[in-house]
């Protein structure tokens, strides 16, 4: 090296260090209004609401400011043009900054007065949507559905539509970064027809699984425990995390050494408890398997909502809903609920928790007829932002295809497409990681499954580490270092696909329904 | 009015409403981190240290760049030029602008590279502070404490001390606006001959009140219960705070409509939990008693930490250890304890909340000798800051005056001039503000039982409504309108005097040991 290449070594050097710590220092701030976001749903008293949506909102201000810092934009150009940071395209440095770089472009690419209308509109909206939903009435919604629908496309085109590309697709890559609405067609279209297939062959057998450990009622008090001991179990760490309760379970906190996990708890039913704990553990898990020393830049984040949910869906149903797991907390239901339990036999429990059952609630439904739901919401979705579906047809061709894929008669839109809060908050390009996860969970539990032979033989010891550490090596410790389906290549080895999602479900549900 | 005058007053309201948003703005960014502080102490796992200090310290950078921001200062030199926004001295606007004045002076005058490096230090020293009291070794934290008192040194000069005042005066002014040395000096040296003479009394006498109530184990459970009872009776309200448990009791939050506050649980003594409680419920009662109309402005700001302190001390001792509180109280012991307390009279119980007894230790001491521990320390940090007391000699100063006053003779360190966290956090002129908080309780409470004659009665039937109505009204509703000593003249007629602190002790205690 000569000395003007090491001064400018060490001058980009600097820069790149500058450039993680405007990162690190948003962060800070939007991990903090985390924290407020978690509060208010778990400990916050009533009283607070009003001045909290002001602290939410300058919290909201000062991260946006920071993260369209002309000096972040300054910065980038001077480390995208070293050859040395960006000679490893994988590498930390190159990672980081074309991640940094697509969320300096996501964000500078939208107006300010975009930005805030469309949340100023949501807000409304999200208050006329639950209006809207408790009276079943659609009409109501439909002017701020339309408001939302008109902001989502000034969005979309702010962004840039992609060539070749539609609008649902600029919206989509915020939360699956790369994905598009001609690759989930690619995936839903086989999908649909086998999963329509499945169902009709389960549904049409006469013989079903016990729903009998659904239809016990059990004390929530027990039930806490219940779950607590399988979140220990599978291996979240409470001592980087919390469980509480709260309406709608998620997976919250502010970073990996501080994760805030919420479950929810019916008198009856503790299927419903212990779904959900799995489903927020998985997500914890991923969460506290993010590296600490990359902490506030990409390499520490999830790298997309699909990915994240195949963690959580991994653990709610690749394990959850697997009869080694039941093998292993079959005998030990008698230590949380003593006599109650008493009756039941491991049939019975291993097949409440695979009961399937097409019903008109998404968040409600069972594995094989979830994706269902999302398919629904992504073709009506992607129509109405190409202008092919008028928000007047919304629910007509909701019920339409309801009866088409389910063969349900949707009986009014509280129960129809009133159900879901996501369109009322502006949220287009969503629904679909929800399947995502579900594919990519099976496609990833496929792997561990021919790497890690006798895995099922650990479930039945209630042994989960060697799972967990598989996870933490593959997927959790990349943060953002590949693009979603990179990575679904590098640990899998293939593109993403139905067949292992197929595989799971017919393996596990013919035998169940005798189909 | 002129056009001239009519344009020049819309500029000027506008100055003195941009000025308010900027103080409220401060304001979210500094509740925000209130939040953190109480999730830090209630909730966090203990994984997420680190990364939170790292956040607090964001928050704590933001909001001092908010507070010290040109724009106050030309705004408020812009509002301070307008006689019509000044000329009622405590009306909204001028009390705000004053307030805000007194804020941004306060934190200009002290250099950043000042507040960073005691930031920093007083980081060690806390660490360096809480080994040192471990091991009782205070030559230990001397280095520490030195660094400190030179830095506190620095920040008087900088903050500017009064002439015919001292350094302890520009400290003290952070926490209770307005007080010097000297007048302490003049409250303290009566009260101190005057308390030693009653506890001389006290302890020379052969009747004692019964301990008997302090040295039952009762379940957590159900003192939690009970406290989260009395809690509610004295008017806490729940819809707008809340109660968790802590090591160290306080009383947080972000605002009037969100108040958190925290108490204790021992096995053995009921009393402490229920002390704590009452103490921190009386804080809460404060915060909760601002007017949220003025939130984030001076005039929805508490006063002081002296007249904070005496709206706990109020509660907890006044109320809290009264006869007529506990004529109330003792018949619903059963309810909460069952037969543990069933054989206690009513004078076990009012006489347990009642014991006099010195001791080691500040935060473990009566309502007595209390303001004993607070007049030791204070002569030493006036001594210390004046130059009259080399670090060398605090341990052999602290413990002769534990001899003069309370006649005690200091086993150690670690129950001596080790005990309490401030000066370690480099905080002096703060103790103070607890006896002030005893004296302020005491005469503004004299003042209440003259405007209220039947309030014993009403105690009596568990209704302190009016008590609170008038503490809302008389303390709470002004925020920092008027100065503390202000307040007190106003609200009492006079200045503030020891004497109703000694009537309220003699009157008390003489009865319960024959003295």
């Amino acid at each position: 090296m000569t000395t003007a290449t090491i001064v400018s070594a060490i001058r980009t050097e600097s820069a790149y260090q500058q450039l993680l710590r405007l990162a690190q220092d948003a962060k800070l701030i939007a991990s903090s209004a985390s924290l407020l976001s978690w509060d208010q749903e778990t400990m916050m008293p009533d009283g607070g609401v009003e001045y909290r949506s002001r602290q939410m909102a300058m919290l909201a201000k000062l991260a946006h400011d920071h993260l369209v810092d002309p000096r972040v934009g300054d910065l980038l150009a001077a480390c995208e043009g070293d050859r040395d940071l960006m000679a490893a395209p994988h590498g930390d440095a190159a990672a980081n900054i074309r991640e940094i770089r697509r969320d300096y472009d996501r964000a500078t690419k939208l107006p300010s007065d975009l930005v805030e209308e469309m949340a100023k509109t949501a807000s409304v909206a999200q208050h006329e949507w639950a209006a809207a939903r408790k009276e079943s009435s659609f009409s109501r919604f439909k002017p701020w559905l339309r408001k939302n629908i008109e902001l989502l496309r000034r969005k979309a085109e702010c962004l840039g539509v992609p060539r070749d590309g539609e609008p649902w697709d600029a919206l989509a890559d915020e939360y699956e970064p790369g994905m598009t609405a001609a690759q989930i067609e690619t995936l839903f279209t086989p999908l649909r027809s086998r999963l329509k297939k499945l169902l009709d062959d389960l549904l049409g057998s006469s013989k079903k699984p016990s729903n009998a450990f659904n239809e016990i009622a059990l004390p929530i008090e027990a039930q806490k425990k219940f779950v607590r001991f399988i979140a220990e179990a599978i291996g979240f760490d409470f001592k980087r995390g919390r469980l509480d309760t709260s309406t709608h379970p998620f997976c919250g906190g502010t970073h990996c050494n501080d994760v805030r996990l919420t479950t929810r708890f019916h008198d009856v039913n503790v299927n419903d408890a212990l779904g959900s704990t799995m489903h927020e553990c998985g997500h914890g898990i991923y969460e506290q398997g993010l590296l600490f020393a990359h902490v506030g830049t990409p390499l520490g984040e999830s790298v997309s909502l699909g990915i994240h949910e195949s963690q959580s869906r991994m653990w709610e149903n690749q394990v959850g809903r697997s009869l080694p797991f039941w093998k292993w907390l079959y005998p030990k239901l008698g230590e949380f609920f003593g006599s109650a339990t008493k009756g039941l036999s491991l049939e019975d429990v291993y097949g409440g928790a695979n009961v399937v059952e097409p019903g008109f609630i998404r968040v409600e439904a069972d594995e094989a007829t979830y994706n269902m739901h999302i398919m629904i919401r992504f073709e009506l979705e992607r129509a109405i932002l190409r202008g092919d579906l008028d928000v007047d047809d919304i629910p007509e061709t909701w019920n339409a295809k309801y009866k088409d894929y389910l063969g349900l008669t949707v009986p009014d839109d509280r129960r129809g497409c009133l159900q879901d809060v996501h369109w009322s908050s502006a949220s287009m390009g969503y629904f679909p990681t929800y399947t995502l996860g579900n594919l990519y969970a099976a496609q990833i539990f496929e792997k561990v499954m021919q790497e890690i032979p006798d895995l099922h033989r650990q479930f039945e010891k209630g042994k989960f580490d060697d799972l967990r550490h598989w996870l933490n090596r593959n997927i959790h410790a990349h943060g953002r270092r590949y693009l979603p389906d990179e990575l679904c290549q590098r640990v899998t080895g293939k593109p993403l696909s139905a067949d292992p999602l197929m595989r799971h479900l017919e393996g596990k549900l013919r035998p169940l329904y005798g189909a």
